[in-house]
């Protein structure tokens, strides 16, 4: 019931020392029961010919920032895989930092189910994905 | 009407000076104009905790299969970027390569659908894409 | 630029005179340029087997929701068609009246993209969708 | 391990007494361990405005074709609901019977996932789906 909250600072920990995602560079920007936001910093190797962020960036970006959504509510010893990803790309994001916005809309006993948005610091959306996670043990 | 077939080594050329997706070592094992097939060769960055390939590679897997099977059939100086890209994970990949094949369902003049289904070396899914990808300049 | 909003009313008479969805018996209950909330008031016929309202309810309602919503920004005389819709199934609806609640998020020159929430008199959620629809003419 | 298949006369049964889709008129036309195909036959509701067949009655045809082949693998008795399905439009129907063909594609012990598709009497393709059902008491 009570599950051990994470915080912004244990989240980016898990981020650092997770190999697979400490390529992206990713970092958590706010953390709360309601959501969770993570940033992808701009370089140069992300850019897509014209100079537009690619695509997979943002999937793994919006992978991510659920996956931390999800650890926040259900401690950080607790782990779930991704099940199934949505992603619908609206606008491109151009030479700059992304953020991602992730909110879990159901907590099942096994099944979680969300929301991740990917928008420029103003909040203009860049992509919108839907995301189910298993809960691994569950 | 006949747009000149991108041979399998002008696609991998194309992979090879494409930066944003160098850095996953995808390698194009074949191409025809039914589909394409592309490979990730396994390393240990691309491990989840437990040794599995984290999710975001077979997202950008198979969106760079599906890229290079449009590329095939409409040529490489025609460009298309993802519209909506859906993933189900259905099995893990353990520190093996992963293969990719795309397969296009309708080539419209505007849209471009498609399915891309990401395998081990006997076809054993590991998850499975509905891709649309937006002609660009149509 | 300015295009005429269609009434709650000239909504509704929409539904009323159209056959293929006539058969449901959508009521439109509130609409806005922000959101368009259209009822499916029960009856037996909806249950499957334990007395829970059926997938394809949810579906045909989130449909015809943001079908409304784009009418209602584009006015009535305006079309256009399903791309592609993603349905989440997160709780069970019994002998009850469903609402839907559909919201465009971008309005593009071709391409509309929008969520629709199916959800009971008090929020809760049944449904979450995901809808592209194509502006026909465009 | 080894479940009574459910036969064609099984399954066009189950739709004959299951309000719910009994609407539509579904007719089964044929039933394997690989597929079930299921019949749309053409009626004048179904036509929304210019004729063509109204996106629900694909998603609607999809549904009950997943349906029917869970059914077959898994026995009539043993049930499971739509967890998430995904419906890409490729082409108008036109006042003509739809077939729809269902593929499991993942039998789990939780989730089965598979692909349909509708298309029309020679195979050309209408509708593109992926669906996920959760299986019942599992």
């Amino acid at each position: 019931m009570s599950a051990p909250r994470a915080s912004k600072r244990a989240l980016q920990a898990l981020l650092d020392r997770s190999a697979f995602v400490a390529g992206w560079g990713f970092r958590v920007k706010s953390v709360s029961d309601e959501a969770c936001t993570v940033m992808l910093p701009w370089r140069e190797e992300l850019a897509r010919p014209g100079g537009v962020v690619n695509g997979p960036a943002f999937m793994a970006l919006a992978d991510c920032a659920m996956w931390l959504a999800i650890k926040r509510r259900l401690g950080i010893e607790q782990d779930a895989v991704t099940a199934d990803l949505y992603t619908a790309f609206l606008a491109a994001a151009r030479r700059e930092t992304v953020y991602c916005t992730a909110r879990i809309l159901k907590l099942g006993k096994r099944l979680v189910y969300g929301v991740a948005e990917c928008h420029d610091a103003r909040g203009r959306l860049f992509t919108h994905h839907t995301i189910t996670y298993a809960r691994i043990g569950a």
